[in-house]
């Protein structure tokens, strides 16, 4: 993370999407909070889930140090991006810096961070009735990404975040729209992953729909497309699905 | 990272071990500081060596947040330890509180932690004595381990350290040892990596000798072999690599 104003590039719309698919793409990321009592920096790994406004998940037990440091002190950052071959520094990587919000039960928004959070990690179905476990929205303020060697940026909540008219009413038909797709059209879904994800892997599945894009899960793999632009109507959904299968 | 008191295990020689391997086969890891002046838990990735005393070392930029951050207040935690296959939570990893400790150029220890941090990241020789980068070591005071579900120890610094006698001896010769397994015994090498790392691959090349075990490196790859016990005299070094020829 290079920040101060020299090496800081001005943010672009690429940037933009880099940082947003590093999140949305994320299965995992590290955590850093304040430990209760002595205030200590403590870095700890959690798996994430993005919200239908592109806000990061979190489902952690009451028992962690981490979870009982978000009690204590909301504030917490989260580090996206894993490297992968060669240099660990040459790999693009996020740090958000976020409010975390307890999501009660009782919470109307429940159900619907559950199910998208489940449907990127189906084995936290498991877990994440359990009554030590809650789930967290990790409330974006800012962020600074590095999209490698000399390509620092410092972005505003704003960038990271989803707008659109749409979004209530997309929430309401997510799930019957991702039936649809992995039961009526597997073979988009493979096509989707090979043309925007440089995918040679077929089994792929929609985890989640959104205004800004899809998230697709195969096994341990999460790839996420934008649309080119956010869906403004849920009417026009399809038209952006169709769309994904014949870009590039 | 699961810690209140009902939940810790009993930290036995099995959790040390695997704590030491997360620290000492890692090429990078999560550095969580706090920002300068909020005070924000800021987690970010460094590149990570090890001295001869099991110090975890970083190599860092003046530009970087954590380097300001670490100038300003040197409390740091260090995540080591990442996912492979599988789901994430289910792969040990480590946090471990450190304190940090700037060595300068001038520091008597500077030219050791130099080579052994870029024996493991040779790529590193290309910035490591430009002006506005530096060396840290990071010194432990405790750490949380967490070696998959149910798995969680709580660890002192000394269970992270190494301490021999022939820690100052062993410095000494530390260069020529490795510079003579890689050229006369390169077999012995990959023997080594095979046996203790389960590595189908050949080109293994030592990349550091210390009292308490080698390091490892192929490529991407880094792995790490503690002997059984820790060297006590430096005349003893051939017997302990003969010994991981044979071991298993």
């Amino acid at each position: 993370m290079k920040e101060p104003v020299k090496t800081i590039r001005e943010t672009d719309e690429e940037a933009r999407r880099l940082a947003r698919r590093l999140i949305r793409a994320a299965r995992f990321a590290a955590i850093g909070v304040l430990e209760p009592g002595t205030g200590f920096p403590f870095t700890s790994r959690v798996l994430t889930g993005v919200d239908v406004d592109g806000t990061p998940l979190i489902l952690v037990s009451a028992l962690s140090v981490h979870t009982n440091a978000l009690v204590a002190d909301s504030r917490a950052s989260l580090l996206f991006g894993e490297p992968g071959k060669g240099d660990p520094l040459a790999h693009p990587r996020i740090t958000v810096r976020t409010r975390a919000e307890t999501v009660a039960r009782s919470d109307l928004n429940h159900a619907r961070l559950r199910a998208r959070f489940i449907a990127r990690h189906p084995k936290a179905a498991l877990y994440a009735d359990f009554p030590d476990f809650a789930f967290f929205r990790m409330v974006p303020e800012s962020a600074s990404l590095n999209g490698g060697f000399g390509k620092a940026f410092v972005l505003e909540a704003s960038d990271l975040l989803i707008t659109s008219p749409a979004i209530s009413d997309l929430e309401k038909i997510e799930a019957e729209a991702i039936a649809h797709m992995n039961t009526e059209h597997p073979d988009a879904v493979d096509t989707y992953a090979r043309l925007h994800g440089k995918s040679k892997t077929t089994g792929w599945k929609v985890c989640g729909i959104d205004c800004a894009g899809i998230d697709l899960a195969n096994g341990d793999d999460l790839l996420r497309i934008e649309f080119d632009t956010p869906l403004e109507q849920v009417s026009g959904l399809r038209g952006k699905l169709t769309e994904l299968s014949r870009t590039l």
